[in-house]
């Protein structure tokens, strides 16, 4: 979907959480990162090579991606005069901002005028048809999670790279923006009408040989009542073989929804399955994905423990303690 | 949403089945019926008065309603004459056809000419936020299919006409395009972004009077693998506090899913039950309604008092038998 290797354009990052998409753009795909720009007064740093967008396109850069949120999602208009340069010194534009790249008429005309492309991940970027359930070649793993941003993404990059390290032919799928300029490919799916989520999961999940696994990102949760049904859509779109059950220990309650408590593991283990089953049924729930970053190693390890013992599936903070466990079961499928 | 009385167009309906969205709005709604207005070679009757467009406004009419449906959804050549007319004598004009009215450029003009409305209720005619999860005042019922098209929308008007006659406040809440039709407003959900889809129905279910009742369109099924996610999002943005389970005895597969048999009506019960209580904990399921119109009406009584039997639930057809039990499980919440 994006020509790369990128540079990663940081902005006048107020903090280092404001650049957290660039951020994750370096952790994941290193190889695609070729340096990274700044304005003055940036206080975010990837410790990547700083370059201007003449050095960047000299080691062969290709889409200037913006790994920068602004209150609001906007588009600052400091930024705009690197993001005009950038088009005419010949490279893409990719943003995963709310507002539109090709909603600003400056940025459409010179996208034009230089042939360049506008990359907008929060758009679906094709169409889709609706689901029609057929069984597909290959395995897939989806995240699921308790609640929203419990660390579904990582769980599964995480799970990608632990995979690849173990020689098993793995594909990270991006359901979400961030995923999207991760990988530079997927579906946004929050954006798609609702006739063709499904649809749209079964499109990025095709048929591959028998011992490739898709890893597909979770989005919100199946008890997270404004989200839910993009959920059970990825459930029956994905049709997976295996569910990797995410959380974040503590929550007070279901994020944006302070009259929701959270879920425990063992309903959202027994709903998922049930209605895993009808689109796969020989699907299992091989393991749980615990985010521990809020916890000292000590206690993470102990819930870890606590937790592994109450389900009897392999439980670890994948981020902190590597994925492998979760790989070895997903092997054994 | 539209002006109200209709004047339904038949077009040259080819058979009666074509004309089925008109029969549904003259079936539910003949208050807002003026008449029918029929091509040369009609097959489809109404049995309303015919009208030519100036006699239907000398009675009243405001929007030409599209009633029939063509092969693929187009807007026909030959009933271009009468909708061109029809703008000009002063009627909005309002479809559901797949092709929509707002992109063909001649009734567009002619729209803009005169002042007139095109309605197009594949379209979501505002936009919504994201679902809040608020207990909100007045009470809900959802019917829920084992599959599509088993009567859900039937199963609701009914109940709505019965309760209105016993005297209770209902409201017919439509979510597809024939319903929308029919009642004049509501939101086609199947058209709505991801994101937005239980926020709609939130918007459509708003805070009422304590004993008010929004009787909720079901649409899909949780175990219909193409629309799940919509029928999730119908469970968490209504909140119901009652279900209605709606389901055609004999169907040999999930319809357009040939690989996927039928669930049980004991499980959809179960399944839509935990996942309702989420947004509603004390929702219930109060009835079963039977769509038994291909058998006899004998064959029709056995299996709903066999069904009654077996889950311990009023059961009936409510078009063949009444809905009157099902008005009274909801009147006893």
């Amino acid at each position: 979907m994006f020509q790369t290797p990128y540079l990663l354009f940081l902005g006048d990052a107020p903090d280092p959480l404001a650049a957290k998409v660039a951020q994750g753009i370096k952790d994941w795909r290193p190889e695609h990162c070729a340096g990274q720009l700044r304005l003055d007064g940036c206080k975010a740093n990837l410790h990547l090579p700083d370059q201007s967008l003449e050095e960047a396109i000299a080691k062969g850069a290709k889409t200037l991606v913006i790994g920068v949120a602004n209150r609001g999602g906007s588009i600052s208009p400091d930024w705009m005069p690197t993001l005009m340069s950038a088009l005419e010194a010949g490279l893409d534009l990719a943003s995963g901002l709310h507002n539109l790249l090709r909603d600003n008429t400056d940025l459409v005309r010179q996208a034009e005028k230089y042939g360049r492309r506008l990359h907008d991940v929060r758009v679906p970027s094709q169409t889709s048809g609706i689901a029609n359930g057929k069984k597909r070649s290959g395995k897939r793993v989806l995240a699921l999670g308790t609640d929203c941003s419990v660390g579904k993404m990582y769980t599964s990059l995480c799970l990608e790279k632990a995979m690849r390290v173990k020689g098993m032919k793995a594909t990270f799928r991006a359901t979400g923006q961030t995923g999207i300029l991760i990988t530079g490919n997927g579906v946004p799916l929050d954006a798609v009408v609702a006739d063709f989520m499904a649809g749209a999961i079964e499109d990025i999940t095709p048929d591959n040989a028998e011992n490739h696994w898709d890893i597909i990102e979770g989005q919100g949760s199946l008890f997270h009542i404004s989200y839910s049904g993009v959920t059970l859509a990825l459930i029956h779109g994905g049709q997976p073989d295996a569910l990797i059950l995410c959380d974040e220990p503590g929550r007070p309650h279901m994020r944006g929804l302070p009259d929701y408590s959270l879920p425990s593991l063992e309903a959202v283990r027994d709903s998922a399955l049930q209605l895993a089953q009808i689109a796969n049924p020989a699907c299992k729930v091989v393991g749980i994905s615990l985010n521990t970053s809020a916890l000292s190693p000590d206690r993470a390890a102990a819930i870890c423990q606590q937790t592994e013992d109450r389900l009897g599936l392999p439980t670890l903070d994948p981020f902190r303690h590597g994925a492998e466990r979760l790989v070895d079961a997903l092997a054994d499928i």
